[in-house]
């Protein structure tokens, strides 16, 4: 089966509140872990979580505001204490190479792994990382300081072989023929690839947009995606508070989803000012009905 | 009455375990209030223990592994997001300033309130920060890095007036001039200062030593406190690698406070290997017996 879940680390804005901590998103494609943003807290909240931290392969930092990045430096040198050996790829803007390096040298560490950073870019949509398991396109968002949006697609899978049609002595090279969608001879005979497999899971796309003003550039971008995490960080009662400090509204980010005729959307990014989170659910819901809030703890699908 | 009371944020070494976090305490020294190491999550842990640190005065940052200071600019910016105004005393080796002033540079953000960024000098024995409330010295460590010892007293105070012995009709000046310690003149009478004040409470102090190796020359700074807080990363068990990794035993810890004659002991920074901290505190008392576990949420008198 395929697997593509999104686990809610934290989606608080800011500072911590009720509990609520600030942004981090756990992906599992089909058991490969990524992680978006990184909040302080992240690791004990992976820890307490249970979630294989040290089996990170790929880390993306949407922005350099310290509540989507505090975490990370926790995270890499921990996992550097822990001996970590295997290579880990880190999507961020340039900056924060600069402040992981200053970092490295003021505590006289060299990380024991490979860490391949590999800056993002904040002024046209471009294909980010691949992997056997996905591909990471990035777009611009617009916020006060540069920002990325982020659409994880699962790589396309090979066809599924029927079990109960496939002779037990069919060969392998045959085997991964029809998967790859050929046709084949078995015994002098023609095997339509249709006859014995079936189409594989359709790729699952995830669409990451935090923090960013409303703006509707960013919709051709998230179309593509089944599942769009938009921040919604105020209601529509603090709607201009919203476009001043570069945030969207709940409804806005409905709207967005809804423009983008996306199946599920995910709200985050809470202002501190809210105790009770369902107004932002509920003015959400009113232009998007398919909406949940992105509450910690929390797993959905792509 | 005079309080000087340290609670416990944090105490565990390099990774967070067992649900114990990295190094942070709070000191209230008569209702003034400062914080020593700021490991991660800091900020979130003085919420929960409803501590007001947004009237911090001072913080001092012992040395720059990550356990002692990962929590800072979380706790700074937010300080500043809550539009503290108050000056702050930051207290540091130097190389923090680079860190922190390409954090604030990368999210463009200004503090809005008066940060008075001071290194520490890890070369001498040095009197550091002076305030009303208190006076704090600082001496080097034997670390892996750079990293200085803290010693924090109470500033003596005034003579306390025996209030049923103090006449109604007494002026503000003579009442000021006894609890300087002056004799005065009332009703053409000599007045001894003894005979209508007592002595004040004995100013009290606090010595705060992490992380450091085994090493007695720390011993004549210490012994001016009543109440020494020593790292004991490790048992005797792992006395090799407490020395390889610049960290001291519980018995080491036992040791410093026996020589330098302090009333009470409380040791931290455990190892993350610790499940159960029993066996480092009996191996400390069997040396120092008044000695205590720097748990979180745990408060002590200096």
């Amino acid at each position: 089966m395929s697997k593509f879940s999104i686990t809610i680390i934290g989606s608080n804005s800011a500072r911590p509140a009720y509990g609520r901590s600030p942004s981090a998103q756990w992906l599992n494609i089909d058991n490969h872990f990524y992680l978006i943003d990184c909040g302080e807290g992240t690791l004990s909240r992976l820890i307490h979580a249970k979630l294989r931290y040290t089996k990170l392969k790929a880390i993306f930092i949407s922005h350099l505001h310290g509540d989507h990045y505090f975490g990370l430096a926790p995270l890499l040198f921990t996992m550097n204490f822990q001996r970590r050996v295997e290579p880990l790829y880190l999507y961020a803007p340039i900056g924060l190479a600069e402040i992981l390096t200053l970092q490295l040298k003021q505590a006289s560490t060299k990380l024991g792994y490979p860490l391949h950073f590999i800056p993002t870019n904040t002024q046209k949509t471009a294909l980010l990382h691949r992997d056997e398991t996905i591909s990471v396109h990035t777009s611009p968002l617009s916020h006060r300081v540069p920002c990325a949006a982020f659409r994880f697609a699962q790589n396309p899978k090979n066809r599924k072989l029927i079990k109960h049609k496939i002779p037990t002595d069919l060969s392998v090279e045959k085997r991964i023929a029809l998967k790859n969608g050929e046709n084949i001879y078995y015994q002098d005979k023609l095997i339509l690839n249709t006859e014995w497999t079936k189409a594989p899971d359709k790729p699952r796309i995830y669409a990451y947009c935090s923090d960013t003003i409303y703006d509707e550039r960013i919709v051709p971008f998230v179309s593509e995606a089944h599942t769009l995490y938009h921040e919604a960080t105020f209601t529509e009662a603090q709607r201009l508070r919203a476009s001043q400090t570069f945030h969207s509204t709940a409804r806005q980010a409905a709207s967005i989803a809804k423009q983008a005729a996306v199946e599920k959307l995910l709200i985050g990014h809470f202002s501190a000012r809210y105790a009770n989170l369902n107004p932002l659910l509920e003015e959400a819901k009113r232009v998007f009905p398919n909406t949940f809030l992105a509450e910690e703890g929390k797993t959905f699908n792509a």
